[in-house]
Formats: structure tokens, C-alpha cells, sequence
């Protein structure tokens, strides 16, 4: 299962009395689905997984598979601090007909977390899945870096195909590349990185930004694929700004108001996650007209 | 309502096969409440409440309430990432009979969880609470650490009874202590810092190591409570060794393997947490045969 | 002293052979003079003060004087990890002709650099010095942060006028300035958040990329002095990328070939640090015709 | 050169007045030589090296030359942030007759200090040097940990023979060793993990504590070697609580009170390190004597 290209981490619609809204999550699949994106990742960090219910979850996956169009790869989110519940979700996941999983670390437990716990919990739920597997750094959240020693541990396993790195960590990146057998798959989480990435070897990118910028996204992939670095770096460096703005500075919220300024469905977090104040309104607004003189073109 | 005093937040009892087992919790609680422990939490960090369904924590709360002994605090661990979530489980906890509960700031969106966003999670929660809460500081596991600021904003609250800090920074704690009222209950969750804050004003903690050693804690307490600084100090050193060993070195495993060496039901943590190495077992024997030459003193 | 503006900490050109070019930075000082720049800070972080001996800095602290037109304000970075070798730099900068220093926080005894001892070095230095001092928080390099606990205990002092806060840290700028007295200066060292911290009651900022586009910053500071947000937000999102690229990234070898580039003189760093590689260049380049299609316009 | 054994990286005695005591270090070392140590190490971490002058080391070094046994070895803590200045102090040390250096990583331009960089560093200082050097990783001074990716790296160079890794991660420790080549050495600075170190492969250690309780230290050492390993762990563990009084919480300070007790020259530490207040001389008695009722045999 090839997985290149340019993937989008769904944000989950949620009505304005907070209970999700599958209607709107099939609206805004419709639009990606007119885009070059190669698929979707439904309930990762992006979509708010930690702030759903995991019957909330099944029921946006089911909505998800029901509204992908046909060619669009589709990834779970189905890791929980358990193995044994990972398994669960990642069999629901295989149920419903979604393609892979992609399997953040538990963390909770960091000082435990090392090598042999984590390679233990990879192997144990790559061996009851019925679909493959990604492994999911996110240090962000998670205060816990998947390392290279970790992936040649578990790269080996028929059902561990690649990883999702959004450590935004290059050199990192570079030694799990270096690690990993020719056909494990690294894909980025970090639009910061994505050119540089890309040049050293990863095959695609799970990008946040990419529920906003699709296209760009896709246009920088494209050229870099194509070979054409100038290209590809120069445009890459108009993620820069909207990723910090919508990336640590104002998250999920900042996200969704983009996307409402774009014309998909964003609406709003689930708390504890605040609204976007009105200075923040103000910033992404400015990053929006500095990113195109014309919004229609993003 | 008084929270001096030292509490043990209880270890989970799993049964071989994995599924939690009450009659296990009945009976170390039947042998804690011989002891001078003030209480108990249930399903916080130590109760691997990240690897339990909630329907297993409701459980788990209503077995400890027939269980413990009349006098004995019950405070259940509440939080959830979620502002509504965390709402629902605490009036759950209500119902039960407990009579506080303890809540862990939410941190999985850590950018996001500034001063704004944790005053309104926590006021949100005590505004609907119909018991009294504790704020939960743990950054070995969240990576996020309650300050004095966040205090100031919420503790006037007349819900919100306390804080549980462990962090283990002294100089965090005196900072807490300085910016809360008078009435405002600081108990701390480090035990090798329990000597110098309870020096410093904390009321109290709530200690991992109280399920293996309640009676050593208690003695700490009550020396600092009886101004016999020379006796609590050499006393509180004893935990200093355990504290690692069977915090960030061995964390739960480590626990429960030193409860059955005690005569406690440890048991079985759940993976992905491993079990304890040989090596680590040897080490643990070394721990406690270094704290006493008798064991059957602890 | 009003400390109001955009500052560039200077950084230090190296002939070829690896010694200092005083002659270099003094045609840089002089293409400085004519822009809207407050003044310099000498050997600061960007200055590879860590790489320099003292003598070296010494010279160049007299050449800076000696080229620095009238109304530049001129900033010694003093501070050394000993309190004593601090007060004797200090003396050095004021015996030259300097207005002020600033003064990093020692670091390197991080465990025992809490509030007391940090308190204590400044007030001592203070006492010492017959120049005003800002105090400097760089965590990127030194992985301490000054809190408003810290400003709070050393502000009061007629010779402690300011803080250069270079954290990043928007909330914790906020925290300074709510606790500082009202005649307390605010600088920050971060481009990425300059707007943010104007608009909280930042006085200017010491940015290491006013050593490159001494203008832009200069334009900021004026939009937003005179209350045109909607053009200060704009042309500050304009730093994010250049920021994270001349910053984090390639850091001071970025910027001196940044600095070549546009006609200054940039020249080699020094050993640690490498030169900037080729593909490094190619970014940097494009980060140049992002900003501008003329660079000739910065 | 074999490098087994324990280590004492000496404190650096300060008259009343702040000036360095030669004759004082004389005193301690004669007293060390009459004990199993293996060496020692001067003016690394706990030598205050980053409150000295280079010509104050220089004396220093000078000093315990002439004081050192024979058959103890000397090693000189020879890093500066810069490449030539290392090398620089590098010859010094070979010239006065120094057997070894350990040359701590640059790190003050931390985000620039990747693999590359650190690698590039150690091999110019090995291509230069006339003695053998240690690689030192010292995180909780300098937030950078050596892995074993540089390790790889820079362990074929003939002149860095071994790693000083004080980093107390056991985990990291284990990898180093499995890509070191076989003679590399590896000894660790963390008392807390001696015992697992050895276990692991490490050679030696060498401890801050080590200037208290040499023969403690070494003990442990001997009954390691000799596959005593009951002995070895619980004699290791005593070492855990005056690791954290005298490490993190109260360091040099701390440490050199301790030596005033034990009958050794402590004295000040330098500015901005603040004397031990009374709670913490306390605290340390107290350790003292839970280690052993008769302080005289430590």
C-alpha cells in the first residue's frame, strides 16, 4: 500500500450545542475530494480524538468512508494509552473498511514509555490488526519522540508500514529514514519541514494545514516530486507563518476559523479548547491576505 | 472540609486475566484502614486510570466507598480531557458518596492550555460540581505545570478546596502557598520533597509510596505536624531511594511488585506497561531490605 | 533612559583567518547609522560572545563606540557566568562609554539558579554598576526563563531598568509586564512574536534580524506606535519565516550569509558552528525573494 | 590507558576572600590518594570550571599534578564552547602532564549543535589533541545529551578513547555501549544508576560524590566486579538520597558543605552560588546520618 502524497487530518465538526455534526464532515469531504489530496486521516490529534467519545469516533469514521470518494486512502486514528484497547479501535477501524491505522504512542506513562514498552506495544497490536499500521510521533502533545532505535526494532513487522513524524525534528527524520527498511513509508507531520523533508526521503506528509491549503499542499509535493527544488522550497516557506499562526499559537481553534474564512465547515472546539479571541482573528486574517492578495486561490 | 494529613491514592488491582478485580481493592483497603493514612484517592495517575474504561472506574469508586472504613477521605480522580466529560464524571462521583475529587489538568493541546483556558476548565468544573475539587499537577505525566498565577485566578472559588502538586519543585509549591488564600489546601505528590513542604505549609500529600508505606508517611507527618524537624527530616530521607525506584525508575510495575513483597495485592499492571525485569526485582528486594532489616516493619 | 525602539545586537565579522574584523564592523555600524534603528547591543548572543575572549570583546566594544553615530543607543552583553567577572565587564562597557548592558541570566548551575540566587547576582551587579542594566532571558540557549516572580524581586532597583525577553513566551511577557513597575522597560527578542508583544506593552525590541532587515522591524515598531494594527500585523508576519529560518534553523551562520547577501558584511562564524551548507543557501535565497521579489527594497 | 574504576572530579577550594587555594586542594588530594580511587578529574562540572578564569584552571591543574599519587590519573576538564579554544587548553593540559581530558559538548548554541556539528567538533579537537579525550555529556547543565549516533560517529577516531555520561539515562547509556566499539570506555557520572551502569558495561565512573565517600564509591565498584551484585545494589543504593541532596537539590554547595563535615577542605562556592542555608545544612546532617550512625567511617 503506497503512501504518498499530501493527506489531511480531518478537523471534527461539531454543532453549535457541541455534539458532532457528521453532515458538515461529508460537506467538507466533498470539497477534498475535488483536490489532489491522496487521503484523509480521521481523528487524529487534528480531530480533536482526545475531546470525542469513541462511539462519537466510529460514527464520524463510519460518515468518512461513506463520503471518500473512490482512490481516497483512508486512515484511522486509533490509538488510546491501552494496547488492548488500541486493538479494539484499530479492529473497528479494519471493520469499517478504512485502509490503515495510524497509532500514536501511548504516553501517559512516559519514564515507562522506553524502547522495549513501546516496541512491545507496536508488535503486540501490529499482530492483531487486520490492517496496517503506522506509528505516530507527535512530541507535541505527547512529550515523546519516536527515535530511530524504535523504528528498526519494529519496522520489520509485515503490518508496521510506516510512521507519521511530526516531531518537526529533520535530523531526526533523517536517522529513521536511515534506520528503516527501503519500503517503510515516512510520511511528516510538520509543514514547516515538508520541503526539506520530502528532499531527504519522506514519501508524503499528514498536514493540519492541509485541511486549509489542500492545494498548496499538494503543488509543493508535486514539485518536489518533479524535481523542481526552487520551486517546491520557495512555496514551501509560505507554510512557515500559517504554521506557526494555526500550529502552536492558536491550534485547533485557530484552524477552524480559518477554514469558516475559507468556506468549509469549521465552527467550533470543544472545550477545555477557547474560542479564537478577536486578536486572533486579526493575525489570521493577516497571515490569509499575506498568504494570497486573493483568498479564492488558496 | 479538612484534607491534613497523608492519603494514599490506590494502586488497581487486575485480576491474571486483565480485568480489574474489586474484591481485590476490598482487601487492601480493609488492611489501610488499620493505618493512620487520612483517605484515599481512587483512579488517579497510580490507579492507571488512563488504562481504564470509565464503566471500570465507576466500579472501582463504588467498591472502595462499601470498603472504606468510616473516617477514611474518599476523593475520586475525575479529570478527563474534556471540559464536559470531566463535569459528567464528577458528578458521577457525587453520586457515589465520595467527597471530593481530584482533577488533572487537561494537556493534551499543551499550547493551548495557557492561564485563560485551565481558569475556564476549572471554574467550569466547579461551577457544576456539587463537591469539592482539587487541581491535579503531575508534569512527569502532563509536562504541564500548575503555577501560582492559575491559583490565584481560581482559588477563590469556593469550590475549589486545594491543589495536589506533583511536581516536585519546592520553590513551585512555596510560590502556590504565597499567592492562595489562607484556607486554600495545599497537599503535595512528591515524596522526596514531603519533608520540605510540609515545612513550607502544605497541609498534607497524597503519596504513591503510601500504598506500600503508610505508616512511615504517617509518621513524617506527624512528626512535622508535632515540630520534631529532626525526626521528620531523617525519616522523610528513607523515601528519598524508594521514591525513585518506584517512581520514574519502575513506576507502577515497580509499585505493585513491592505491595506483594508486603503482603499486599499488587498484581499485574496493564500493557503497555511491562512487567518488572529480574533485574528490577533485585533491585526492589535491595530497596527494601536497606529501609529495614525487617521487613514486617514497613 | 528611554530604551524605545528596534535595537540590532550586532553580529561579530571575522576575517578569514579567524580573527576578529573590527574594520568590518565598522562599516557595518555605518550602514546601520542611516536607518531607523534605536541603537546596538554589543556581544550578545548573536555577537558569539561565548565564542570570543574578553580582550576580543573589549575591542570590539571600542570600535563599536567609536563608529555608532550620536543617538544610537550602545548595549554591552556583560554578563559572564560569576557574579564578580559580571560586575567586571560591567565596568569595562561603562568605563568605554556604554549607556547600559545586558546582563544574561548565569545558567549554567541551572538547578541552583532559582529565584534567590538569580535575584541576588542581579542586585549585586546592580549595586556595583554605574550604567543601567537590562536583564536578558535567552531559554533557547540557556534553558532558563525569567519569570515576573524574578522581575518583581529585582525591578525596584533604581539600576535594573529593563528585560530583554527573548523566550517567545507571549503569556509570560504579559506576566512581566503586570508585575514590573510602570517605568520598567520591555524589550523582546523573539520577530516571530514582536507584534504581540507591542501591543502588550513591549517598549521596542532587540531582534538579531534588524541585523538584516533593519527596516521592516524599524516599520513595525512605527505602525504600531501609531496604532495601524492591520499594518503592523501584516508586515510582522512577515518576519515568522525568516525568523524560524535565521533563528532555530541555520542560526548565526544563517544570518551572516543572509548578511552577505544583502551587502553587509557577514563572513564566517566560528567553530562549532559550521557553515551554512548548500542546500541551506538555496533556502535562504528563497526566504530572500519570498520577502521581496527586490531585495534591493529591504 | 585504561580508565576502570572510580573517579573523583574534585571541588575547587576558595579562600575566605573568593580567590582559588591551591594549597587547600594539596590537602584534599593527599587524602584522596590514600584511598582506591582511580584518579581524578579537575575542574569539570564540580570544579566550578565556568566560574574560573583559564589561568585560575591552569594553577589549579599545576597544583594537583605535583599533589596526584602516582598511579592516580589525571584528567583535565579542557572544553570551551569554541573549537580553537579547546584545543588551546587541550595543549595546556598535556603540557603540565595530564594522562587525559574530558571535553564537555559545545552547547550554548544549542539548536545548531546537531550531529553534525558536535561531530565535526570532536574530531578536530581529537586530529589536535597530543593526550586522549573523553566525550562528556552533561544534560543537566548543558540540556544536550551525547547519543549514540555520535558516538558512532567520532569512537573510531584513535584519540577519544571512552565517554564521561552523566545524563542518569540508563536506556541512553545501554545504546552507547552497543555502538562503541569494544575498547571505547564508557564510564557515567550519575551516581543514582552506578550500579545499573556497571551492570551494563560501563567501565568506571566518575562521581561528584565520589569527593565525599570515596570508598563507598569504590566498594561498590570492587563488588561489582567481583559479580557480587547483591552487595553491589545494595550498597548502590545508599547513594540514591545523597545523590539528590547533593546533586539537583543543594549541588556544589551542598557537596562542599558535606566535605567540611566529613573533615575535608569544602569552603565557599563562588558566586552566584549561594551559600547552603540552615534548613539544608540540616537536611545533609541528617543524610550523613542515615547513612551511618558513625560519620568517621564514610
Amino acid at each position: 500500500m503506497s503512501l504518498h502524497g499530501i493527506f489531511a487530518p480531518l478537523t471534527t465538526p461539531f454543532a453549535p450545542d457541541g455534539s458532532i455534526a457528521p453532515a458538515r464532515l461529508r460537506e467538507n469531504i466533498a470539497r477534498y475530494n475535488r483536490t489532489g489530496l491522496a487521503g484523509y486521516v480521521l481523528n487524529g490529534s487534528t480531530g480533536e480524538s482526545v475531546l470525542l467519545r469513541w462511539e462519537e469516533i466510529y460514527r464520524l469514521w463510519e460518515t468518512s468512508k461513506e463520503a471518500a470518494a473512490p482512490g481516497k486512502l483512508l486512515i484511522a486514528g486509533s490509538g488510546a494509552e491501552g494496547t488492548v484497547e488500541t486493538i479494539e479501535h484499530t479492529h473497528r477501524a479494519a471493520s469499517l473498511g478504512f485502509d490503515a491505522v495510524l497509532v500514536r504512542t501511548p504516553h501517559f506513562y512516559k519514564p515507562q514509555m522506553k524502547l522495549d514498552a513501546l516496541a512491545e506495544f507496536y508488535l503486540r497490536v501490529a499482530d492483531a490488526a487486520r490492517i496496517p499500521i503506522l506509528v505516530y510521533s507527535v512530541p507535541i502533545f505527547t512529550n515523546l519522540q519516536v527515535d530511530a532505535a524504535l523504528i528498526a526494532r519494529v519496522a520489520q513487522h509485515p503490518n508496521i508500514v510506516g510512521i507519521k513524524d511530526s516531531s518537526g525534528d529533520v535530523e531526526g527524520v533523517r536517522k529513521i529514514i536511515a534506520a528503516a527498511p527501503k519500503l517503510f513509508q515516512t510520511l511528516v507531520g510538520s509543514a514547516s519541514t515538508l520541503f526539506e523533508s520530502l528532499e531527504l526521503g519522506a514519501c508524503g506528509a499528514i498536514l493540519a494545514l492541509a485541511n486549509a491549503f489542500p492545494e498548496l499542499c499538494v503543488e509543493i509535493y508535486d514539485a518536489s516530486r518533479a524535481r523542481d527544488s526552487t520551486r517546491a522550497q520557495s512555496l514551501a516557506q509560505k507554510l512557515i507563518a500559517p504554521a506557526k499562526i494555526l500550529g502552536p499559537q492558536y491550534g485547533i481553534p485557530g484552524l477552524k476559523y480559518t477554514l469558516d474564512r475559507l468556506g468549509y465547515y469549521g465552527g467550533p472546539a470543544r472545550p477545555p479548547l477557547l474560542p479564537v479571541s478577536d486578536s486572533a482573528q486579526l493575525e489570521i486574517d493577516a497571515m490569509l491576505s499575506n498568504l494570497t492578495p486573493d483568498p479564492a486561490h488558496l
